[in-house]
Formats: structure tokens, C-alpha cells, sequence
């Protein structure tokens, strides 16, 4: 019984300020996580990179699938998400979590056909050892392409197969897709329900906005919800929130 | 054809001042190191921990067979090592070496019975993009202890086997080990045949000091180097300086 809940960039940070933490969003979301341990869940953070990677991302030009062979680039990225990282395990240790980072540049690779491979019986390990892994989007080696872009959406999907979760949940900035009367959508079970309804990001995202969001998890063998902070509790209690996507 | 060079803790930091790295010690191996890599050679870099690691594994009485439960403790000893391993990609980058980190925290694991599981997959394409990966000493969690050491040398030996690496260096404070005169003893084949000279390391070392080195160099299935920095140079040109341990 795991749940995986992406925290994304959109929430815990300031898109539009760099580097720059929402820290009473991320303190909120700390104290949910506190509550939701404390009934015994087991849980698997991810987190994306709001304006901690995206603008560095953006500045060497890499991406999920456009790589670079610059190790410096890929350190400032990888760097960059570190100091995130950094800022989210103090937040949970503040509210008693037992956070552990896992940064997918030390266990993860790309294959040349784009395939991610990522080992994750360190995290199997963490779990059952009573710890919360906590794993940031971040940049990967890609054969033949020297270093690509996991976002925290690709991260989600990786390890909620990897791991067998049993509940996926993607905290974001909107309570839900929306659709065009601003309703939030309560299910998405194919992409052409809504593929007139999704625009691209607001704000830079090389990962791909609410459109690359959908697609994955609807790759997914498990229920994945999608909801805003309002409903982060909802989600802890119930299992969905905002709009399930099967 | 993978070369593993350990700079250990005792020559890239002052290891009786807290958190002090030895920045002429460090440069210097940066430069050698850059000097191989335009060779041509393929090089993995472990370093130790020093005075940024051995003191917080003290702290918290944390040692490679004697485990903590307490997250707030495992994440300090982690980041401490990843201020140090952040001063190391720093030399190197400023050497041009197209140096990434692999954490093992993030990647690695023990099982109860105290083995280590360390998949190297990632590494391998690290190499093969032309990178150069460094690894730091680190606590990673274990099976039943919650978080144990898994110091330079250990990290040493199990990725010389993973990696099928061809050549092994431990870059350490002494020209090799020293008999009874102080003469650097030229080769070792059995612990037996040193047991008498090797006494324990002056300054704290949670991972076992030169008796504990030896020990798991001669588990090696390659021959290792023990050397100073002095012989960092040589060591790169021939494969072997100081004692070779067989």
C-alpha cells in the first residue's frame, strides 16, 4: 500500500520569481503528509522544479528529449533542484517527517530510445524502514544524448509502476482540469475527452504543462488524481480528489 | 577499462578542523585528474569524508554495522557529505573535468545481512557520455538499522567489482603502508603479513583506518594502490604506487 504524491513546482514555489519557495504552501503541504503518516500510510514524495529548475533548464536548453553534454549545465540544473530538495526535507522534518532525499541523477539513466531505467529498491528499502523518500525532478545521463530532463510527472509514473502504488495523487496549482466553463472535470479515462480543453502552461515548463500531465497518467495502471492544495487532505482521506484520470 | 580513484578524506580535508576542506590538496588532484581524463582514461572518483563526515557520524554514533532510525540524524551526516562533495565538483570543474554526482543514499542499500545492493547501470552510461562520476562516503539505509555508514573504501570495493574496474588507487595522507622502520612496504598479499604494523587511524574514522582498508583491498579481485599524493601522478601513468595490495 503505497501512495505517491507529487508536489509540483507550481505549488511549492513562485513560478514567476527564481528560486523562490511559497513557503506557507509548503509548510501546508508538510503538515497534510505529517497527518497522513500518522495514520499509518506509507508514503513516496515527488517534487517538480517550479523556478528552481525550469529557468535553468531552460538556459542550457535541455529537456526530456534535447540533451547536452555540458556537465556544468546539467550540475546547475541538478544543483539548483538540490537547493529545493533541501528546502522540502527541512519543511517535513519541521512536522516530525522522517524525510530522505532520492536524487534520480545518482540512481537513474536513459536508454538511447529514451527509456528510463530507475532501481528503486533503496526507496523499498526507505519504506519499510519507516522513512519518506522524497525525489526531485532532475536531469538524467541519456545515452547518446549526454544528460535529458526527468520531470516530476515522468517521476510519478516511473515509480508508481516501479513500486506498485496503489494511489497516485498530482498536487498542482488548479483544483482540477478544467473544462472551458471552468468546471473542474471529475474523470478522464482517453486524451480526446480533453484535448480541446488543455492549453500549454502558463509559466516555463519543460515538462510538458497539463497536457504532458494527462497523457502520462493515463498511462498509468492505477487511478491518478489531480487536485489543488484545498484538497490535498480530501486526497489523503479518500483516495481522489480534483479529477481522477483512470 | 574503468580506473577508481579514492582521494580520501584525510588529503582533501584537515580532518581535526570540522568542515575544512584542503584546498591545495584538492586542487592538485583535480589537476592529475584532468591530466589522465586528456589521456584518454576513464576514471570513477570516490572520495571520503574527513572532517565533514566522520565528525557527524560520531555525533550520532552512526558506524557501518551500528544503525539509526532518526531521519534528522541520517539527512545530517547526508548533507554534510554533500557540502564536501559539492567542494570537490567545484575543483574538478574548475580543472574542465566533466564531473557528476552519485549519491549513494539515493541509490544504494543493505540488506539485513549487511551487504550492500549498489546498481552501477547509471554510471556506466556516466562514462559513456563522457563523464566523470564522483561518489561519495555516505549513509545509506539497511535493512532492520535504518541508516548505516557506507564509508570510501567500502564504496571502493563494490564498485571496482561492479564496474570491472581494471585499476584501483587509494589516494590517502601516507606514501603506502609503513613497516617498522617507516619504510612503505612495496606489496601485500596477506593481512597476516601486516597485521603487526597497522594500528589503528589517529584522527576518528568510523570506517576502519588503514587495518580496515587493507581488509578489503585484499577482498579485491584486481590489484589496488595505496599511495600518497605525491604518488597521484605516477599511480595514473603505470597503475600501481606506493604498496599495491594483490
Amino acid at each position: 500500500m503505497v501512495t505517491i504524491l507529487k508536489l509540483g513546482g507550481s505549488i511549492i514555489t513562485d513560478k514567476d520569481q527564481p528560486e523562490t519557495v511559497d513557503q506557507v504552501a509548503l509548510d501546508r503541504a508538510s503538515e497534510a503528509i505529517s497527518q497522513f503518516l500518522d495514520t499509518g500510510g506509507n508514503l513516496v514524495v515527488v517534487h517538480g522544479g517550479g523556478s528552481f529548475g525550469h529557468p535553468y533548464a531552460d538556459k542550457y536548453d535541455v529537456s526530456m528529449t534535447e540533451g547536452t553534454d555540458d556537465a556544468a549545465a546539467l550540475l546547475e540544473i541538478h544543483q539548483a533542484m538540490g537547493e529545493l530538495t533541501a528546502r522540502v526535507l527541512e519543511s517535513l522534518h519541521d512536522q516530525s517527517v522522517p524525510a530522505l532525499p532520492v536524487r534520480p541523477l545518482s540512481v537513474a539513466h536513459r536508454s538511447a530510445n529514451g527509456d528510463i531505467e530507475f532501481p528503486t529498491a533503496q526507496i523499498g528499502t526507505m519504506l519499510g524502514e519507516g522513512f519518506t523518500p522524497v525525489i526531485n525532478g532532475d536531469v538524467v545521463v541519456h545515452e547518446g544524448q549526454g544528460g535529458t530532463v526527468l520531470g516530476g510527472d515522468g517521476l510519478v509514473v516511473t515509480l508508481a509502476d516501479a513500486l506498485d502504488a496503489t494511489q497516485v495523487g498530482l498536487c498542482s496549482s488548479v483544483p482540477g482540469v478544467l473544462d472551458d466553463d471552468g468546471v473542474v472535470i471529475p474523470e478522464i479515462v482517453s486524451y480526446d475527452d480533453v484535448a480541446d480543453v488543455l492549453g500549454g502552461s502558463e509559466s516555463t515548463d519543460v515538462t510538458g504543462g497539463m497536457a504532458g500531465k494527462i497523457r502520462q497518467l493515463l498511462a498509468l495502471d492505477m487511478p491518478a488524481s489531480v487536485f489543488d492544495l484545498e484538497s490535498l487532505e480530501t486526497f489523503f482521506e479518500t483516495g481522489s480528489a480534483g479529477t481522477v484520470v483512470r
